[in-house]
């Protein structure tokens, strides 16, 4: 057995491509969320591994049988939860070059091109975003990495600030740091937080409201942090939020960071999904006051056509980065790494081992270009403004958050479900029923939120495929099940408008 | 621009995998160790993101041009560094596959097959390796998931034993949490003890020494920690391990959990590189005692052929695993999980996104079945046993510690290198030398070793491509150096054999 024999993986690679462009070709005969119910793999697969080899071509047979049918299609473009990951082609060639290559970059000296292209890629994409010089790797103490997911991203930078006032204070106030938050601030946080050791309470989260747009407000958090300041909690780390993951709220930066500034925070910015929107001019703004954070983080996963998983994450302040993170040891001494000269990433971030992530980034950058990239980004937006335009042709829709970028937050209102006019606790069950009727028809794929206590329905746009037609026929659905719901016509004509129901502020870009 | 474009997919698709194809054919052409000098990228590449879109010709182009020559070639027959991450075939299509599909399989809901894939190989992997039933995720309290690294896999266990002690006995004592290791253990439990808050001076280091096989003796844990009890410390966690990265040792699992079930400790065995190997009957003894144990996990992406990064961590209580480890949020609220009837992978890791990575360990296990894996994992320790009978061979080299698997720790003797026979540090500096002068030569690539004071070269088999022909090439080309440094013949015949250099114990299987 040659595991790498050239000729066999030659021919069976060349297969499962085939294999996948077939897939994407067909991807909207299947139901967008799998319709399988719990254990149905176990009844189909044996319940050992084989003693002997199976041929490629059974394997894929069973892939079509038993594991697409599992699949909720991520890539279809009928596909508007979550946040969409955006595979690609130029992508799952960097991906098959890494695998391919299959090195493992822990330090300079273990690839040398790992560690350099990923410098020069984040370098790249500083530029890309704007973002300050004081976090470029060419600066004397910034620097950006890709790690996997923002969690990560979350760990490492909340242990740095925990573990830098640390060393100032000492460690038996661990259990007075605290560190803050939005209820809009992505539910990973929370756990990150308790990861690194920090008290489950001494999470504090700030109260948004949708009059202000669920924007974290630096007052209030001021107030926040000087009273628990005088209960003893001391305060090292803010997270603030571009584009948060119920409704694309974005955190006023600037201001967020002056309060921080005085009582000498950490500040992390996540935009996870709205950071790549900023490669475009237009949008850049919503990032303005960056330049006083810490550190910055977007998943180029989500929205800048790069596969599962790619955060990329700058800090200004290198050393206090790496210090809790750097490991030593004979196995990995070099001299390149005693000269000096040379990043090893292992010291940022939490695993030793690393996939040449960099190389998929490489490819997007190289294979799209800046201006292909950024009317991508244009197409989503004006998807999701078209989208919001027809719910707000229906008089019994409503928007329920200010739209920013690529996602629309709407329901069914009260008004149109019942006579009890404000009752938000009929139009969250009606609304929660018509999503699950809109998703049981297979041909389209939406998820919700709860936001100030009222269920709204996400419709993201983000997959790669999605096309207007896409957009329009989603929409339609959601109209179509609503009428079956509510018993009453479509109103199909602007004259049943009612104006007041456009959200004040939603922007036009 | 359509980005998934089926046609160009295709297209692109092929052609990345004729130039893979085509890599490792002209692989052995290539030094094995990168010989860029830092900063060598930036010198070629523009310093910001092109504007227009490139053709894949040209970006290919640049890849054999830039990149290849920065790789340090971990796929080369003549990589015997660290330990090898095994490229090959099935797993480079389950990654196609997974990276085609690219769904997010945070929970159950979000892609059932990715779940359901999961618990299935992991169970399939349960019985290869003959684990205890109470690590099944069909018995009613432990489980098996798939994580990227060991690092992980410590992080997320020392959370657990951490927080269910502090849940029984107050925050307040988190200062005096201890956990225990080896100095073999592996240098990154250090750090994931760091970022979970344990006190750095409370991750105890058990000495080991060279006439125990640097095992870790239960004797001194258990009056370590019973000293340490005395001392305030409450001792929470001990890492065992099947295969120490220096010199693969392997530390007594049954007497080990025993001393640590006294005070009521989380057991964890770190068999990242030696765990493939017990999937062989013969090799299935060294993990004898894992009953006793609270977590075991091994890196498939080392030496089962699969993929960077692939970690296989089972759990005998998944409830305390889980607890710190869970979210819950409206964004992924949905019935299947309120059903309590599937797993929710997302509770089982630090971050909130997964790969569908279970796609190609699947993939492996079939495309190759058991007993031509158990084959590969038999030839690699059969050549490892040749290259130490290799060096038996030549009077001027020991072999430095006892082989059990696919590594031999060896080094030109002191007797070989002067008049002071027993000069370590003189012999340190002598085969620090001579690995440099054969790594120099770009024919092969071995690294290195402390232990006890002493400088070793590890010869770690591993990479896919490895045939016998390599092994007696790499150990001829050692030979030769090491005879220009020292000025005299290679010895070539047996009469200058001295059987004493055999170390006691070297087992033969």
């Amino acid at each position: 057995m040659n595991p790498l024999n050239p000729v066999e993986f030659r021919r069976q690679g060349h297969m499962v491509i085939d294999f996948l462009a077939d897939y994407y070709e067909n991807i909207e005969k299947y139901p967008v969320k799998s319709q399988v119910k719990p254990g149905y793999l176990f009844q189909s697969s044996p319940d050992c591994a084989p003693m002997y080899p199976e041929p490629i071509e059974a394997i894929l047979k069973d892939v079509q049988k038993d594991i697409i049918p599992g699949i909720t299609h991520w890539q279809s473009p009928n596909f508007f939860a979550y946040f969409a990951s955006s595979a690609n082609t130029a992508s799952f060639l960097g991906e098959m070059l890494l695998n391919g290559f299959n090195v493992v970059g822990f330090n300079w000296a273990s690839s040398p091109a790992a560690t350099e292209l990923e410098i020069l890629v984040m370098e790249w994409l500083l530029k890309l975003l704007q973002l300050p010089q004081s976090f470029s790797t060419s600066s004397d103490h910034g620097g950006g990495v890709l790690l996997g997911t923002t969690c990560e991203a979350f760990v490492c930078t909340l242990l740095a600030a925990k573990e830098k006032t640390l060393d100032q204070i000492g460690r038996e106030k661990t259990e007075k740091l605290a560190v803050y938050c939005s209820d809009q601030t992505h539910f990973s946080f929370q756990k990150s937080a308790k990861i690194v050791g920090i008290k489950p309470q001494n999470v504090r989260q700030v109260v948004t409201t949708r009059s202000t747009n669920f924007e974290l407000s630096p007052e209030s958090l001021d107030e926040m942090i000087k009273r628990d300041i005088e209960d003893g909690l001391i305060p090292i780390y803010l997270c603030a939020t571009v584009g948060t993951t119920s409704t694309t709220a974005v955190d006023p930066l600037g201001t967020l960071c002056e309060v921080a500034s005085k009582y000498n925070m950490w500040v992390h910015v996540d935009a996870a999904y709205a950071g790549s929107a900023c490669i475009c001019p237009e949008f850049r703004h919503f990032l303005d006051g960056v330049e006083g954070a810490s550190s910055f983080s977007f998943n180029a996963h989500k929205w800048l056509l790069t596969n599962l998983a790619c955060c990329c994450l700058w800090v200004k302040d290198k050393s206090s980065f790496t210090k809790p993170l750097s490991t030593t040891s004979e196995l990995i001494a070099n001299k390149t790494t005693e000269s000096g000269k040379v990043v090893d990433y292992k010291d940022w971030q939490i695993s030793l081992a690393r996939r040449f992530q960099a190389l998929k980034l490489w490819m997007v950058l190289r294979s799209y270009g800046t201006i292909a990239l950024r009317e991508y980004i244009r197409k989503h937006v004006k998807m999701a403004k078209d989208f919001e335009g027809l719910v707000n042709m229906d008089s019994r829709f409503e928007i329920m958050a200010r739209r920013y970028f690529s996602m629309v937050c709407f329901r069914v209102s009260p008004y149109a479900i019942s006579q009890h006019h404000d009752n938000d606790h009929e139009a969250n069950e009606f609304n929660q029923m018509l999503l699950e009727l809109v998703n049981a028809t297979g041909r389209v794929y939406m998820t919700h939120s709860v936001v100030g206590g009222v269920y709204v329905i996400r419709f993201a746009v983000g997959a790669t495929l999605t096309e207007d037609r896409h957009v329009k026929m989603a929409w339609e659905l959601v109209q179509g099940q609503a009428t079956s719901l509510l018993g009453t016509p479509t109103p199909n004509s602007a004259s049943n408008v009612q104006p007041s129901k456009q959200i004040e502020g939603s922007i036009s870009t």
